[in-house]
């Protein structure tokens, strides 16, 4: 096992492997386009795994970031972040070295994007089916028709469709509530696009895909193509939510245990805010939790302590609240793996990882500084 | 103005500068050594300031910042973090080339570490004076014995005192609250002291200090050195604690607005979890906030908006909720600043600043990488 001396951020690569031929096969099966969201690796290395299994095409969430994949040669990239028009000049240069996706909730950027891009990009109307953070109103036929005309104006606009992130799916707590807010959104949808197919737009596509459903669900009826994100790694909220299994999380921070606190089980970690993020999983009545944690186990890491987690956490400390059997076992000095809350923001403050050979694979934190 | 594009964090040089002139200022009148928390603004640029006002030893949170730090020329460096035994070897090397305290809280380390260093260290004994992160506890007289009885026994390890983080004034709301968290606070640590030199070990130090306290309260008797970090920048936490005012906030980030959503008072900004982190402020029965929100005033940002914060965020969303007369002023591709909530994580997510002059401060991310 490889040694560590303070905390790391560690890939099982086998399991995001794993991960993700499960994810390309449900995509098969629903017979939709898996364009898969890279802003959780953020690696390029992690990115050629998905080439094994037939993609071609991913999202990205920022520009840069497209640039970062373009760079090891993605040619078909959608930036799932509303346009940011003050980003023209990059956007120009990188619409000429990919097929470029991107997003507009209204029609006010267009003519400014299709004067800065040199070829034709892909414009997707972003659409809020419930989850309020952006998008056009699902159900505001005006706006939509007015988007679609004025992108219609514009050679160098090609109008694909319609996209949105489903986000209320992360506090559906049940199957069926699961199924019903992904329901509710395909349904919106799809109204969105029939609107705009009877407004004189016919032919658009239907971009959906959040971890949760994509992993659970079975019915994308409708939709052209999906784009979870989280599933290559996965970590404790999808573990709460039942969307994956403890075997199914493919990375894990390990940190060393600096001291004990027996008289209230807990210990402190080497593991705080910069290395696990700051996002926790609100528990069902019972506080938030920053991670669970288990030990080390060959050259990864074993099954969850029972009754464990990080249940506070500082700049550079983590608490691990524990059981007083499991207490008696931890020592300063040992290594615990922590899972982390939300394993997005945990891999954005690394600039690699280590994999359980011991190799280091990259981020785009390490290249682009 | 610098013309911003994406994100980016924003120093305002001058009102760091006041910031540590006052605490300067405050740490002669009460007649204690100012060494100062370098983890907020993690940046020699910044740290040199300090220099100005004659400080000459510092804090720190890890093995790696201690390295960066002394590399710029610091010699007299405490990691206030539980000593990590596992990291024996980077800190014997930091041994060789400064004045090293670092911090235990039982005696477990102590043999390993005295046969690691080269050239004697500083010990600080961590006490836990209520916050219940780590440390031990105030009042076992016969753990700090213990302590004090194994660095006796090396030659290496020179007992140099006791020290605290008082993070409960975080959750002090009012002065007389303060004033009280603090009172406390000290009374426990010239217990300990006393208590350790009726059991033979006289002429510790007693170190304490935290932003809250060091900006507002003026008891520090028997203190012999103060170590606050967080007011070089202040941020949302300071200004609701009203341990300082809005032009002494020192940091923002400048987002640009890229949809607005004036049917629910709302603007979406390129600015989410990865450049302010998720760490929030919890408003009196009021939710969590991300940050407070200014428009871009001079070289730098005006006053807060009022009814005006980040109240969602996202990977790279953020949600800022306004009021009715504000959001007709907001339009995509305007730059809005966000004070942070907590601006030590926000800090860290960057490899530099960008001063109000467009020159270029780079921060300990862009140096290790």
């Amino acid at each position: 096992m490889t040694t560590f001396t303070k905390p790391a951020l560690v890939l099982d690569e086998d399991r995001a492997r794993r991960n993700i031929a499960r994810m390309a096969a449900r995509a098969r099966r629903f017979g939709v386009r898996f364009r898969p969201h890279f802003k959780t690796h953020q690696s390029r290395e992690v990115g050629r795994i998905f080439r094994e299994f037939g993609v071609d095409a991913i999202t990205v969430s920022s520009v840069e970031m497209a640039s970062y994949f373009v760079d090891d040669g993605w040619a078909d990239v959608l930036i799932a972040f509303p346009l940011n028009i003050l980003e023209a000049a990059e956007i120009a240069r990188l619409a000429a070295r990919c097929r470029l996706g991107l997003l507009v909730e209204s029609a006010d950027g267009l003519p400014a994007l299709a004067r800065a891009v040199p070829v034709p990009v892909d414009v997707w109307i972003k659409i809020n089916v419930g989850a309020n953070r952006a998008g056009a109103e699902w159900n505001d036929r005006a706006l939509l028709a007015a988007i679609a005309r004025e992108a219609g104006r514009h050679p160098e606009l090609r109008l694909r469709g319609l996209l949105t992130h489903n986000g209320r799916t992360y506090a559906a707590r049940t199957t069926a509530a699961l199924f019903r807010v992904h329901a509710d959104a395909m349904k919106k949808m799809l109204k969105a696009r029939n609107a705009l197919a009877a407004s004189g737009y016919p032919g658009l596509e239907v971009s959906v895909g959040d971890t949760p459903a994509c992993s659970r669900l079975d019915d994308f009826a409708g939709a052209d193509e999906i784009r979870p994100g989280n599933f290559v790694l996965n970590d404790v909220t999808q573990l709460e939510l039942r969307t994956c299994g403890a075997r199914d999380v493919a990375a894990a921070v390990a940190c060393p245990v600096v001291s004990t606190h027996p008289a209230r089980n807990e210990a402190v970690i080497y593991g705080g805010a910069i290395h696990l993020s700051k996002d926790d999983f609100r528990l069902d009545g019972n506080g938030r939790i920053y991670g669970r944690v288990c030990r080390p186990r060959g050259n990864g890491w074993g099954p969850i302590l029972p009754a464990t987690a990080v249940t506070a956490i500082s700049q550079e400390h983590g608490i691990v609240k524990t059981t007083s059997a499991e207490m008696r076992r931890i020592r300063a000095g040992d290594i615990l793996f922590v899972l982390p809350a939300h394993s997005c923001l945990t891999v954005n403050l690394w600039d690699h990882y280590v994999k359980l050979d011991g190799s280091r694979v990259s981020t785009i934190r390490e290249i682009s500084s």
